[in-house]
């Protein structure tokens, strides 16, 4: 067996020699150029058409290939080149397949000036996956060098899904190694950059998506999320992206970290440009009905009666819950101001959400995680020698304690012990959904509160290593709730000044206080979660329709 | 603390104490008598309207309670006049609350006449409850000593939706210790008997429903199935039964055994006299929408799209897939013969149903339900000291080490093996999902196979202590299928004669022949189970209905 460095090294060679010469930069930023998001536009390797094509949604891309404006060879292959572009300034990709992409998108061409119909609801669209979404003949890594040189045998479940709906699968894009980190750094693939300011994290662990979708180098891609692996990256860098419940999105077939782990498992969802782009995505997901191909998908159709918000008065008089802090840590100024943009946008149709055992439910949660992934790590690393990673700070190799990061080191539970741990966490859940029916009482609208407001993180993206919590997303996580990011502001070093020391709930919260200073989160965009029930999609795209319209409108 | 037997004796002797006097039966029938079945028609307790009500089933009890042609207290007393009937000749009750469920009844009555107006879906109607199924300031020992004299301290969300639906919950009804047994016997209340045939087990661990039900003590009763035991004694006493998918029916505020084991619970099912007795109880628990008071259970409503059909060709041109054996132990002849029945009935719209890793699923089942099994038992009998039951032999307490007895001995698993176990499980749901999607090149209907008809068990009810195995219907629990079982006949020794052997799988197979003798197994009920897809529910009640009326129409 080679020394792990150097299949790592090998591999990295090799992704770099697909990269063709006429896509590459003429002239690489250099360190200092923090905010790449505007490279695409500037670089000059993109026409006047590709960079209209690309900086489309996923409305307008769609309609624009049925209609027979554009091409999928012509979509893909200007997203193909920004994603390469995307890729020199973030580091966001895993596997690069051109030629095959590009086949699939002469093929779906082929079909609809043949029969004159698209093949689905997903004609022609690029659609990039996250590294563990396996496409049949390539590598799915993860990121682990153990794992470098696997091809996949099949497709999982929902790149069969995607193809069938007419997409064209296109990049993969990286991931922290375990996939356990809310940034994005793995041995093989080396560590995601952020565009809005390289300096910062892109969150993680679907982190390569995050970047890429931002700099509009992919129109849809596909992240999971175990405690918050969709929504960090999402709101780190600016984009919207769900959280959908356990088994609404088919995950048979990719590969994972902590498998068999049943209790609070990973779930796979979009990030993008528009909320149409995430209701598109999952519409055409319910649409081929999962629960015939992966039998832990649900089978619950999409419902335009939830859409059109028949469980909340039919959209009229919703009444919103702000969480301005979860108890733990108090946010940074910047996502402060971004909830009270939001609470003016709503009109102040809010209520303040009083959070209730955060830390009993984290604590939860970590304790269902570590109780096997010690081991789950071990296993996966030792064929290679690689080590397990202990830190994402480039600086620091000391271990991390953190509340969730189930690399801590701890005794071998057993599975008795693992199901007193469950059995605490259906008690939380049950809490959890009486605290939430009790706003009954507060509305005034005669239903419990719509949704839920929250910070993605108690800070936008920071400095590479630094972002040691996911608090705000695992919560939903155990509770298994659906989850949308919005995007709303960006850090303003003229605005979001700091405040003066708050009464600190514990170390981590005087901590997280003493990191924040606007000069260092310069250009970080700032973002939402909107929270609503269990396998409440539907009703969560809507909502967060309405949340983004107001936001548009007030701005 | 008290010897444990001393407890369970008091408790057995106040249960009796609770029977009123003008309720008892004026001859106890021998043990000699087996079939008690027609006990409550000859022995001169019930009226004739007693008798005429609770001879009805649920349609016709409803639709005379909402027209005012019964009361709820006529209708509340007859069954539990009935109940106790049945209790004094198969023990199949543990708690008996006899004014406060007329009180209830009462009530409702008064709100009728007051309003005019029917207070849910099940307005009036009495409905008998397993022992876990809490209702405030009752026990719910669920057959551990240990337990005696826990009162709850609220209800159960089901027994809250029942309730708020109009129902009567009036009795409580008798388990196995553990839960973990096809047959229903504990050290408090003691072993509950069928009423077909007295010499053999009512099954378990829903028994005291099974008895019950069949003895129309109960119009409609509420079980639980972790791997049988809603449809094992529905199918050994001859009456309706359903085990839903998981999260379909809100399983919060009972009490359980394996507490906290996620990967394969159990769930709560009815037990009725009727297709329609499952219907109304399905649409009614899931109109209150349950997911607002139990985090489980799955948000998806009441289907009349998918009851119609719409999943199935609109119901036109079904093909039933007949599974004759289970490639593990061949079914007793009278079995067969109902299997026999029920496609000549369907006019051979059948193909066979090709099982497929069966032992390798029961296997992975049991691992699960093992990994915490034993310290689980533990910890709930030591408090009181009575022992872990280790067989429902009343003639043989050697240890059993069937294949899904989870009291047989291991050693503790780690939460990182039972992960590797859970795993497998996701890995073999895939598998049978594509065995089952197959199909559709077999069925000429386009489709796959509509549903599975297979044996409850490979025998009709047996003898006390025989029953050791739950492979038929357990192998569904695993892979989380809807399925309803469907009375088709009895054991007739004089058509269902011992057959030549076969060759037998193995060694558990050719004592599952030997075992058969059509004498010791008279008088037993026949019946199938029609196996749907996870979520099904709607769909698998419309099938039984299909079936049902072709049997009856067949007879």
């Amino acid at each position: 067996m080679s020394d792990w460095r150097s299949i790592a090294a090998k591999k990295k060679s090799e992704q770099d020699a697909l990269i063709p010469n006429e896509w590459r930069l003429v002239s690489i930023p250099s360190p200092s150029e923090i905010d790449v998001s505007r490279i695409p536009e500037t670089c000059g390797l993109l026409d006047a058409i590709e960079l209209e094509i690309t900086n489309s949604d996923v409305d307008v891309l769609l309609e624009s290939i049925a209609k027979g404006r554009w091409t999928s060879v012509a979509v893909t292959s200007a997203f193909y080149k920004r994603a390469i572009i995307a890729h020199q300034v973030t580091n966001c990709l895993t596997e690069i397949f051109i030629e095959r992409a590009l086949k699939r998108a002469a093929e779906l061409d082929e079909h609809l000036a043949t029969t004159g119909t698209v093949i689905g609801p997903l004609h022609g669209l690029p659609i990039s996956l996250k590294d563990q979404i396996n496409i049949k003949g390539l590598e799915s890594c993860m990121g682990y060098v153990s794992w470098v040189g696997t091809f996949a045998e099949r497709n999982a479940v929902l790149t069969d899904i995607l193809e069938s709906a007419g997409a064209v699968p296109f990049v993969k894009t990286n991931v922290p190694q375990t996939l356990m980190w809310p940034e994005t750094f793995n041995h093989v693939f080396g560590r995601t950059l952020n565009p809005h300011n390289r300096s910062l994290t892109s969150g993680g662990s679907s982190g390569g998506e995050g970047s890429l979708v931002a700099m509009r180098g992919s129109p849809l891609g596909v992240g999971s999320d175990i405690g918050g692996s969709v929504r960090i990256p999402a709101g780190f860098c600016g984009i919207y992206g769900l959280r959908p419940s356990y088994g609404r999105v088919p995950y048979a077939g990719c590969v994972n970290s902590l498998e068999g782990q049943d209790s609070a498992p990973s779930v796979l969802g979009p990030l993008t440009n528009s909320i149409y782009g995430i209701k598109t995505f999952m519409k055409a997901v319910a649409g081929a009905r999962p629960w015939l191909k992966d039998p832990l998908a649900v089978r619950k159709r999409w419902s335009e009666d939830e859409y059109n918000l028949a469980d909340h008065g039919g959209g009229n008089k919703l009444c919103f819950a702000i969480m301005w802090d979860d108890g733990i840590v108090v946010p940074h100024p910047p996502i402060t101001r971004g909830m009270e943009i939001v609470k003016k946008a709503l009109l102040n149709a809010v209520i303040d959400w009083k959070p209730s055992k955060h830390a009993e439910i984290l604590t939860c949660l970590r304790n269902i995680w570590q109780a096997g992934a010690q081991e789950d790590f071990q296993v996966v690393t030792s064929p290679s020698g690689e080590p397990v990673i202990s830190s994402m700070d480039p600086e620091d190799n000391t271990p991390v304690t953190d509340i969730l990061d189930a690399r801590a080191t701890k005794a071998t539970v057993s599975a008795y012990q693992l199901w007193q741990i469950q059995k605490q966490k259906r008690n939380l859940r049950e809490e959890y959904l009486q605290l939430w029916e009790d706003t009954v009482k507060t509305t005034g609208t005669g239903r419990a509160v719509d949704a839920i407001i929250a910070p993605v993180a108690a800070n936008t993206a920071i400095a590479h290593g630094k972002n040691r919590s996911a608090s705000y997303t695992s919560v939903w996580n155990m509770l298994d709730y659906s989850s949308l990011v919005i995007p709303v502001s960006k850090v303003d070093p003229e605005l979001d000044l700091v405040k003066a020391p708050h009464k600190f709930y514990n170390e981590d919260d005087k901590a997280n206080y003493e990191r924040y200073n606007p000069v260092d989160f310069m250009n970080a965009p700032i973002s939402i979660q909107l929270v609503g029930r269990t396998l409440e999609e539907e009703a969560v795209i809507a909502m967060g329709e309405i949340v983004d319209a107001a936001l548009k409108s007030h701005h």
